[in-house]
């Protein structure tokens, strides 16, 4: 099991990162993908407006980059609502105190500011556990900063499991450290810093965006020698032409090769990587992606009603 | 709307109080009468096997003193998932620290133990508020105990509707002052202190109680003067036995009533007054219970998956 927040388009980042091995887990696993949307309004409350239509390309990304719906189960959270259930008869056996140990929590208000402070954000991991638990979800891959998510979601599966005997299952985290995928200005690629290549983007404005990209600032042309550790470029050659890159930073380093041509040798190099994706994505009519969330959403609950049928015999109501 | 946490039998206090006031609603009101067996797990969750059988006997009591399930909505808390799931999309624009601010939360710890601080407790009063909301309920009878909650519940109304347009009904009270019914200890009549008279009591057992009643410790045999105002006996004569209380004051007072007629008398009228409800409870089916609350939470989910539809329209879900 695992999920994402509807974002919108999705970039390169997630395709090297989750989606690779979501298609993976996909072809391993009995899989559940969630769209995340009740986390998205934790902190995005005040304009939910965007996170309808952020489904829909999100889901589009998921299928192009290779999630069979006929294999895994993509669901939408706030189309399951046995999760919500299940959250209110857990949150009567969370003590406060576990919510405030999460590190995450005071963290994010005081990056994100005072307004998300609210309740929903502050039972944000008790309800992540339920996306989990309502599935009866054994494995949940897990990025270093949601270790202690987890970890606070196994306590409460042993507290309801100790208190009304075995009933729900503790997911085992399978920790997945993807090499960090670097944007277009260096730093780590992310929607917010506008620095990514998006899997929906057209090859000529891949193209335009990587050659826009900053080198190493002491060549300034071809001859000049250049420094491979500190441009981004060449962290992108690393990541989608792997097998070139001894010779590249050779003749970078030496500067036999100038910026102009690296960049249109990693251009060709990214949207041949891409290009299967992107036409898969093309092939696909937006309108096909509601009934799919519909029906992924329908065989999400009804494993989910079972869950919460047992939950119930459980604390025998 | 109203509701009970479902403790089992309820007394002679309920009887005059919020029952009595029930009764009157459900003829002049569209009435929902709800079994709060979630808001029970918040403090009764470490013994949840007590809330079945709980529930049975006290909507026998409300059958009994009157309550028609054709006319008003009985129904159960957990049978209406909707009820969770708007928890679930209120608790995201709840700020913590209006939580923080409603009084009961720290009183109610410093009574019961730091073991009640709970996610689920600390957002009682959001719970409350999505069990009236989500049957856009325009009026409830609130004690002044209740006061701040349903306060805080308006705000969250104001605020929803605020964000994303008017969506739900701000609830109004309606104060409810009933007369605080002494038990058989003269403190005030709970199943806690062990000093109720139960609606199920038979005659003789009510008897028996009176009978063990305590009264005014100067007031030793017939001939001795009583003093009323002390007298717990005579409270429940003014509750069951209005127009013999000037004469029964009179007599206690010069000496001329003794304290055991006094208890017979009162034993016939409380008796006389609980008569008819006794016999229309003991002609109760407890078979009846579950259909009856099946049928009542099924009418009760009809209104309350409308308003989740809206309140999704009003986010964009």
């Amino acid at each position: 099991m695992s999920g994402m927040r509807p974002t919108g388009r999705l970039h390169l980042g997630h395709l090297v990162g989750a989606l690779s091995q979501w298609v993976a887990f996909s072809s391993e696993y009995d899989a559940y993908f969630e769209i995340a949307d009740l986390h998205a309004l934790t902190t995005a409350y005040e304009h939910p407006e965007a996170v309808g239509p952020a489904r829909d390309q999100m889901v589009i990304d998921w299928l192009a980059a290779g999630i069979d719906p006929a294999r895994a189960t993509i669901f939408q959270q706030s189309l399951v609502p046995e999760i919500s259930e299940l959250h209110v008869l857990l949150s009567m056996i969370v003590p406060v105190a576990w919510l405030q140990r999460v590190p995450t929590y005071k963290d994010q208000i005081a990056a994100l500011g005072p307004h998300v402070a609210t309740y929903g954000f502050f039972g944000y991991p008790l309800l992540q556990l339920c996306d989990i638990a309502v599935f009866r979800a054994d494995t949940v891959p897990v990025g270093r900063d949601q270790v202690s998510h987890l970890e606070f979601g196994r306590e409460v599966v042993r507290r309801f499991n100790h208190l009304y005997g075995p009933t729900l299952i503790e997911p085992q985290p399978t920790l997945s450290e993807f090499p960090e995928v670097p944007g277009l200005d260096g730093r780590k690629m992310s929607k917010s810093y506008d620095n990514a290549i998006d899997i929906a983007d057209d090859e000529s404005t891949t193209a335009k965006k990587l050659r826009s990209m900053i080198t190493d600032p002491q060549k300034i042309r071809r001859g000049d020698p250049g420094r491979p550790e500190i441009c981004p470029v060449f962290a992108l050659h690393k990541l989608a032409n792997a097998e070139r890159v001894p010779e590249i930073e050779e003749n970078c380093r030496s500067g036999a090769l100038g910026c102009v041509a690296c960049k249109m040798e990693l251009t060709d190099r990214l949207n041949g990587m891409l290009r299967p994706i992107r036409e898969r994505r093309a092939a696909i009519d937006p309108a096909t992606v509601g009934p799919i969330v519909e029906e992924g959403s329908a065989r999400a609950r009804s494993v989910a009603k079972q869950t919460i049928a047992d939950v119930k015999d459980a604390l025998k109501l």
